[in-house]
């Protein structure tokens, strides 16, 4: 049998992919720390399985396409206390930002269209892509420069007339950059002169570390109906299990459009919504907090990675990640050598390799994305544990 | 700002599209039967939320790509009492039906690409084909000849090099029509010389009124590289609201690649998954005495439509559907004008236009989906509130 060009082309995710050597490592008895996956290990607010446990209904119906009303106003209000202000109709409830991204992708691109990142990006970047048939034209950032985005001329420079949207997270994931109101200016002025979209993945929005105030693309009333915000309760309130996001525009047209796509998949869960809903009576310490552990775990980090010399390394500024260049030829090889024979007081360490990070060939091969989502000591082990790895890894 | 082409040409789904309308009614102070919408009034087994409820974490975790084991093996076990029996990694969960068929599509079919599926069909089939930039094509079959599938010669005419596989719903969404074992063969025959997929929805497999033995594509073992059985909970544990899907098949290369776009998006909700793995404890009786009360509905809904003159039926086998032609000129517009004049008893009717079942300009322009998922009063209210229609109606 034979299967589409399309996914014969696509990669496992490689955050996901190398899970089977956790597991085999779990299974020789060793404690394994994920610094692969951005899986918050800080509680979900008890309200959200609370208000399920309060559900109580005899049949489990379809949510409407668009969501929940409850869940709607929630994310209204959450935005409306950021200073932004939208109609429930300018709201929807996806399946997590995946859905979002994909949705937005499918709205504004034909086949053969293309859009503009910036590498290193998450990977599922060009899954989605992928999943579109659009063209993920991207610009390189690197580590050295704190993964500082380009000039307007090398912007317009890559804007084609296929070009339909720009594609950015902020904060940055896997970059842990925060970016600055120059370089978001850049990026709106293009957008404005070219009348792209901008696919604002602001998913990470809570955890900025700097002084500087976060901002957001949708503080640009100057574009407002070129901005499409995707958000995500997943990571701002540990509960990636729930797979709620929401995309929110000025632009009603492009609502409606997403909302066809939303009516043919039918309603996202019903009880993830409910507990969704709830996230307005989480009190906003819980989210200072959180920053706070983060950005502790941040410096912890920082403070280790000093330690290990050969390495290339800018201190991230926001999100949980940071981007390492590895005196290695293959991260990949390298990463799968150190869980399968590196061990500290019975740890290792599972991180993941950043080629797909990239669309340009060869960039990234000795790269790897680290996530800080587990305790100071923990972070400080595997830290130690990559050292040591780093010591006597005889590839 | 200009849209994809594809979504411009995507229509809002018509079960979905007149909602609004039973919201204004409802505001009038009326009743609605929601005969527009296949959403089971039968309650949910109490183990769903109840295995919720048990489930205790404080972290709300993502829940691994594939699906959680004990999902997976209640799935599994599941269709091992039909006597299909497939190994965990045959498996994948998915956000309802609607993911699988979407996964399916981009696996198999590259831009372009041909499927072949049998008007009328369940429009969202549309849209997902347009998501995946692939062009349904369709044998018609008619009420008035019970939906009887094509000879294996129309079968054939039919094919291109550009097809790629066979989208079928058995028991079928909209028709009601469960498929002899003379139809399937000839199906299988043609999938097996032409070398296609066979997407074969089931998700109604539990509602079959007739006397004949339900015959699932995964019996065919000469095939079973080229079936992918897509499943999902919703119906036959009225759990719509709980977006739980499956995808299974023997073909192991095709399970690789759509693993690729489960890790894409991440995961399914994990609480709706915790539920789903509980439906094993569920006895076989819940879904015998479904299936007696949906046919026993069948009946009843029969009996009322044998009084309307002038309309085009045939009696259903099975799901809960069933397809009439109207005497009038536009379906759609009669429903509008019905839900918005005629009421018995401060009860009105919502039913789905189904010009959007078929790809055939100009079919179906004059039938109706009806749903009958409510109780036998309420189903005898809603077709004599469609007969009083139909006499009143000045269009």
């Amino acid at each position: 049998m034979k299967f589409s060009n399309r996914i014969e082309q696509m990669e496992q995710s490689p955050i996901r992919r190398l899970a089977p050597l956790a597991q085999k490592a779990k299974d020789k008895g060793l404690q394994v720390i994920h610094l692969n996956i951005g899986q918050p290990d800080i509680p979900t607010p008890p309200n959200f399985l609370q208000a399920i446990n309060d559900y109580s209904v005899s049949v489990l119906e379809y949510a409407p396409s668009q969501g929940l009303k409850r869940t709607l106003e929630t994310v209204q209000l959450y935005l409306h206390n950021y200073g932004l202000d939208y109609d429930l109709d300018e709201i929807l409830i996806t399946n997590g930002a995946s859905e979002g991204l994909i949705f937005s992708l499918l709205a504004i691109c034909d086949s053969g269209d293309e859009v503009l990142t910036f590498e290193p990006f998450y990977p599922n970047y060009k899954t989605f892509a992928q999943i579109a048939d659009v063209r993920l034209e991207s610009i390189t950032t690197k580590i050295e420069e704190g993964f500082r985005l380009p000039s307007k001329e090398k912007l317009l420079e890559k804007i084609t007339t296929k070009t339909k949207a720009i594609l950015i997270s902020n904060p940055g994931n896997p970059t842990g950059r925060v970016y600055t109101k120059e370089e978001l200016d850049n990026l709106v002025e293009v957008a404005k002169e070219k009348n792209l979209f901008i696919i604002a993945d602001e998913v990470y929005r809570e955890f900025n570390f700097t002084d500087r105030e976060f901002i957001s693309f949708a503080n640009y009333s100057e574009i407002e109906k070129n901005v499409i915000l995707i958000d995500s309760i997943s990571k701002k309130y540990s509960a990636c299990g729930a797979r709620i996001g929401s995309v929110t525009s000025k632009n009603k047209d492009f609502m409606h459009h997403i909302l066809k796509l939303a009516q043919a998949r039918l309603s996202v869960s019903t009880l993830d919504q409910i507990g969704a809903g709830e996230m307005d009576r989480v009190d906003d310490e819980y989210v200072y907090e959180n920053r706070r552990i983060y950005k502790e775990r941040r410096n912890v980090l920082h403070a280790e990675l000093e330690k290990i010399p050969g390495i290339v390394y800018s201190q991230p500024e926001g999100a949980f990640y940071t981007m390492i260049g590895l005196p290695v030829e293959d991260a990949q090889d390298f990463i799968i050598w150190m869980i399968e024979n590196i061990q500290i007081e019975g740890y290792t360490v599972l991180l993941t390799p950043a080629e797909s990070f990239y669309t340009t060939e060869e960039l990234g091969k000795n790269e790897c994305r680290l996530s800080y989502c587990v305790e100071d000591q923990l972070l400080i082990k595997a830290i130690a544990i990559l050292k040591l790895a780093l010591q006597k890894y005889p590839g």
